[in-house]
């Protein structure tokens, strides 16, 4: 696969079918969150009620559970929401933010786990917390490089039976067998808010208009990365970094997502 | 009435005044909405606990409620705000978010839309929804356009009492009787989350400091869309489209307000 | 002591030590709460059930307790998470958003206030209403100069043993004892929302990393001042200037922190 003009064939499918993504997600993220998947070219819903959250997902293209301000009013609608997509056979992704630092985070993030996810989301240090792996989240910042969590992800893929994606200076999408690097990106999106609860958004909203999940994840994460890219250039700071990366996602063409660096990885100790 | 000289004369009393308009909104518009008002020159307050709303109404001189993230906790602080805002003669507007997506919303909305209300503000499916037209919300996006909704909007408005507005590529205002019609904006402006809820919560600002809710609802979306073509002009995508947008609206002045489009609209079907 | 050596140590200090600040704030201001600390160099984390709240004050460098959309289960994760902050010695600053606005913001902040906060940071109103002064607060924004409240804040600060800080056009930080002025900062800053509550939540961080709490407090608003002297010059409107605010607060260096004004308060009236 040409990963580069699969990225762009599949930018465009989200601008043209501007896939109506519902989001569970948390109070910080939901700002940029929404605004990064209308620059994109697809539509955000924040809907959270366990009162219309299923009916809701009945009429979304893909379902986005974000634990970050998570509450046990919220934690039931997650439940409900992720069921309803799994029966309903839509595309749902679990970002499961800052697991490993409390243990109701990571119970929680561990039940909704469980719950069939298209793709899990998540740094190091909350993919290694899912999988049972030594915990060492910091806040909701990973305390570990990407590739430390690689092999545990790709056991909780092949447990969970679905895509996880382990996001860090390098990001790995991984199915349990196939596994894809992606290496865009710059080290300002660490120091803005939200963006890896953006980075999930985006995954929604091409799993939503892509039948490979492996690869629609791989590609909202490059397509990310190269926003971000080219958000940096120029950027003095982080407030005009978060507006340029805005405008990069409404910007980006065929001619900028040539900088998409989708890889497909060799195997580690040939376990697949 | 010199629409355009009455217009700028209303933003300057926003700005003399600063009225403190109270908003019960949903989670991603606070940020921009809040920031709308002042800098259009309105002192912004969210407060939402049933253990305070109604008094908050008190010292506030306008409410604004939008069911965007509604639940039921939230639900019943908009029920208790609208009222006493209507016991105490203070405008309050009604931003019916989704409605028509899920049966929670069509009925929440029409709850409130029963509690005198001075105006409702939604795009031509929600307002489609609480007339009780035929239903066809697209999350919380509209699927037609603002034309479509008009008659329906002007029996809503006989029947509820108030000024009903319909917002979209030209937004209708009506109090059932009169309808002005105002043709300005920008399409960015739809690429940007929470501009819907930020014109309504401008509608409140205006309400406080002009007496007739037809006119001060259209001249707050003028003023809106003028800020919006104001912003669009150089802007390479939706990030820099808000910021200059939150520019603009701090520096409307005579001379920019000249661009605003609010005509009498001349009745469909001869009803009044 | 050099006031501004000492500023530009401290903001050293938190980009090397990057603490891990647990805010349980409003839903205005998460957004630019947060990427106002991670622009200084700090780790945000919103966490506010109480189901995890002790816990994560566990792993936290200081935490942030803010009500400005308080609601009573938010209102029983504040209490317990302060307690533990107490009960363990971390450093934690109260916001009191709006108290005497109404009863149940003024009750709340009070009963928070006396459960051992470090510092206590409002504006005039806020403050008077702490102490019991004439009540007069209008929505969040004070009715009253900063001077207004020193001799309130005075009293407080013995009376809580604790810091309390009064901020306006000029700042006034006080123990009851020694009391500090900070004359930095620009009008704009007025017109862009949460930059109170992103100044408590910089007074968090700069906690974290220094060990005298009244210092401390005034080097946080000293540098967030100085960033937005640093952002109002180009900007056009409020839009512009939040975004270079958070560029500034990213760019701070000791050149740049030679515009410190902090200056040790004669006392008035001699009571120390």
């Amino acid at each position: 696969m040409d990963y580069r003009a699969e990225t762009w064939a599949t930018v465009q499918r989200v601008r043209e079918r501007s896939p109506l993504v519902q989001s569970i997600t948390n109070y910080v993220s939901m700002d940029v969150t929404a605004n990064a998947l209308l620059a994109i070219g697809a539509a955000p819903a924040m809907v959270h009620a366990v009162e219309e959250v299923e009916e809701f997902v009945g009429i979304s293209h893909a379902l986005v559970v974000n634990i970050g301000t998570l509450s046990p009013p919220w934690v039931d609608a997650m439940r409900l929401a992720a069921e309803r997509a799994a029966a309903l056979g839509k595309p749902w992704v679990l970002d499961p933010v800052g697991a490993g630092a409390t243990r109701y985070r990571t119970e929680t993030a561990r039940d909704l786990a469980e719950r069939r996810p298209t793709v899990v989301r998540g740094n190091a240090s909350e993919i290694l917390a899912l999988a049972g792996a030594a915990q060492a989240t910091r806040g909701v910042d990973s305390a570990h490089a990407s590739s430390d969590a690689l092999e545990p992800a790709r056991r909780l893929a092949r447990q969970l039976g679905c895509v996880v994606a382990v996001t860090g200076a390098v990001d790995y999408v991984t199915d349990g067998g196939r596994t894809l690097s992606v290496a865009n990106g710059h080290p300002m999106m660490t120091r803005v808010t939200a963006l890896g609860c953006s980075a999930t958004a985006l995954v929604g909203a091409f799993l939503a208009v892509h039948d490979d999940p492996l690869f629609a994840t791989a590609a909202a994460l490059a397509a990310l990365g190269v926003a971000g890219e080219m958000a940096a250039a120029g950027s003095p700071g982080p407030g005009t970094f978060r507006l340029k990366l805005l405008d990069a996602l409404h910007l980006l063409d065929a001619e900028a997502l040539a900088a998409v660096r989708i890889a497909q990885q060799v195997s580690f100790g040939g376990e697949t």
